[in-house]
């Protein structure tokens, strides 16, 4: 990444975590919905009311939690909490789901002594089992107490949304706004049924900036687009996927608005977190040994390069080559080829690292050894150039492997 | 099957081929295109001049054979041949590659002495290298002297369009038209990039019915839809997809227009040939244990049903659980919720086999020891009823495993 910070308007902050912006506490703890110890319940609790805003998945069967969330939201554009459990989707579980999303909602905001809509609830895990709520309400009455503004407490957070995810993601940047410092931050998690349009995927964005929440969401949603929304793992949507951003306004900047000199900062700072966190996602896919990324220019328009990008870093062929560390273009054309966008046939360059393999569409010879040498690495670049107009997209995914099939092969069991 | 067939207007030829048909010979051998001895040219000759009809790849990047086999189709409606190796797609091969199959199609039809535009030609292997056209001419011309009418000539040939693919794929059906009897069989290959609108496919068709071209290319159009673009297997689409039919007229039945008595017989025979080969592909997909079927019923629209059917059959989060025998309606929903059809999410009944799992989009308690003893057989039927209308529709693939991984992160090495 060290590249393509060299002329980014914010920094990184390397010992940064959701809580280093003013004003945020986080915590997780083991409640019971797992099996194991391992933490499924945590929360980021905001000193402040915060402007959010927040971005759903696209899937019909929306689980509970989102429509608990959409409503607190809805309410005034203000969050004070955002709570969470993994283990238990809550998706597709009736009158009862809903219910158990509200009580979480109202249990928590009791707990913090904040009103019932200024708290967002999320859930990932099964689907389809009303959740063990003795265990919920239990955790919930205990989270508060071990909350903080240490990296533990975002450590604690992080644990606790995770479910297949091997690492947890975080990330935070810095930059000087007005002359005062403000933080983005974020969180998430990922794994399996990770697809465009949102997946099983849940990330939370912290900030001390001072934005209002109408223009907090035109800047989420657009670096969703361009971040979360341009990986895959294996093309499921999750009924699940959500991404929460909270700005406490405590870093005392003047309020961002697109008039603001340094909104294209801002912006691209948030984007940076979103995409960060979303690379992170796709190389920690179920089962993923590496990180595949797929850049598409001279396509029709940025659309169309997108919707070619995303078929190829999606196809399972191409996915499996990546695991094999084959330079099968042949798979690459032939992916790009179904993405139903247009291409002239006759124009396609294709490049694997340094590897070109493809010019005008015609083979060009590699030497096998140093394209078997690259794939081996741990991220593997695919360039394609449709020579044929501006557009151009980025996309990320991960290899196809032997685990991703034993994981999902016993997910339940 | 057997339960399908009782109330078909045709029966199944137990011993029947491609061959069984009036007018047919077949063969194949190995030219030298496999690294191994497996057989990689093949050949299916009429006799007389045959009606014939072709459906090819949506794929913008098509194979050089599938421009040859358009043009030969294309000339008058009727073939005397159809020549094909494996080992090879020749497809990105440029214009030697189009040179190449041409030359294949002109030196085949000087052997069998007809002219080139009687002869179609299809090609299935690894993209972007050219064809080694001494093996090629070489097999061409000792091709003819071993073709047969016996169903050995018509094993040889299914031999001969195999790749990864690991069983023969063959049917044969006959039917009483006007008092004569009528064969209607097909052969095909399948195995990986198996997806809607045809994928790394070829099928081949032979009858002796008396149909026109352009009718019988209307049924053929009509067949594949229902089931050659209604299997999946891990969704990329391929190059080289072709489905030729050729029809020799030597049953001497009428003349079949859709104005005849029995159009709607025949029309049912061909399509259960082409389903057979289609499920069969399905079955034999890469590194497949079992062949999986989605029935979608109550949708908005036959289409609605379809998109729907293929999305959950094409899920690998579906694809695993199959694989791992685990009856994970939760996956089900997921996918059929992503399909971006028209669902009533509080509507949904799913049954896997005769287990209900799902009511009314709540879910039912069921013995997970008898799901699983369904789920471990080679067969998994998975019934969705979404209660808005009367759409529907059959998509069959198969499970995703370990064997998947492992063919294809080593395919061209």
């Amino acid at each position: 990444m060290g590249q393509e910070q060299i002329h980014q308007p914010f920094q990184l902050v390397a010992d940064g975590s959701i809580t280093t912006p003013q004003g945020f506490r986080a915590g997780g703890l083991h409640c019971g919905l797992k099996k194991t110890t391992r933490y499924d319940l945590g929360a980021i609790v905001c000193e402040v009311p915060a402007a959010a805003a927040g971005v759903y998945t696209t899937n019909v069967f929306q689980a509970a939690p989102l429509k608990v969330t959409r409503e607190s939201i809805g309410a005034d554009g203000m969050l004070r909490a955002v709570l969470v459990n993994s283990g238990n989707a809550n998706a597709c579980t009736g009158k009862q789901g809903e219910a158990d999303a509200y009580e979480m909602r109202a249990r928590f905001a009791e707990a913090i002594s904040v009103s019932a809509d200024q708290v967002a609830v999320a859930s990932t895990g099964v689907i389809g089992e009303n959740l063990r709520m003795d265990k919920v309400r239990d955790g919930i009455d205990r989270l508060p107490a071990g909350m903080n503004a240490t990296a533990e407490g975002a450590d604690d957070f992080c644990q606790a949304i995770l479910t297949t995810d091997l690492v947890q993601k975080m990330v935070c940047v810095k930059l000087e706004l007005d002359g005062r410092t403000v933080h983005v931050a974020g969180a998430a998690k990922g794994s399996g049924m990770i697809h465009p349009n949102m997946a099983t995927m849940l990330g939370f964005v912290t900030t001390d900036a001072c934005i209002g929440g109408e223009a907090l969401q035109g800047l989420l949603r657009r670096a969703t687009d361009l971040t979360f929304n341009m990986i895959t793992v294996d093309g499921d949507t999750s009924t699940n996927d959500m991404l929460v951003a909270m700005a406490s306004g405590l870093a005392g900047n003047d309020e961002l608005t697109s008039e603001h000199k340094d909104w294209a900062a801002f912006e691209a700072a948030l984007r940076y977190v979103c995409e960060v966190l979303a690379k992170a996602i796709a190389r920690d896919g179920e089962g993923a040994t590496k990180l595949v990324e797929v850049k598409v220019r001279g396509a029709v328009s940025d659309e169309s390069a997108s919707a070619i990008a995303k078929t190829i870093v999606g196809s399972s062929l191409v996915k499996s080559a990546a695991f094999g560390a084959d330079a099968n273009w042949g798979r690459i054309i032939a992916a790009a080829g179904r993405a139903g966008e247009p291409i002239n046939p006759d124009t396609v360059d294709i490049a694997i690292g340094d590897i070109v393999t493809l010019t005008q569409s015609r083979p060009v010879v590699f030497d096998e050894e140093v394209a078997l040498e690259y794939l081996k690495g741990d991220t593997i670049h695919i360039y394609v150039d449709l020579h044929m107009a501006d557009g151009e997209a980025t996309a990320w995914g991960c290899d196809l492997t032997y685990d991703y099939v034993r994981i999902n092969a016993a997910y339940r069991t």
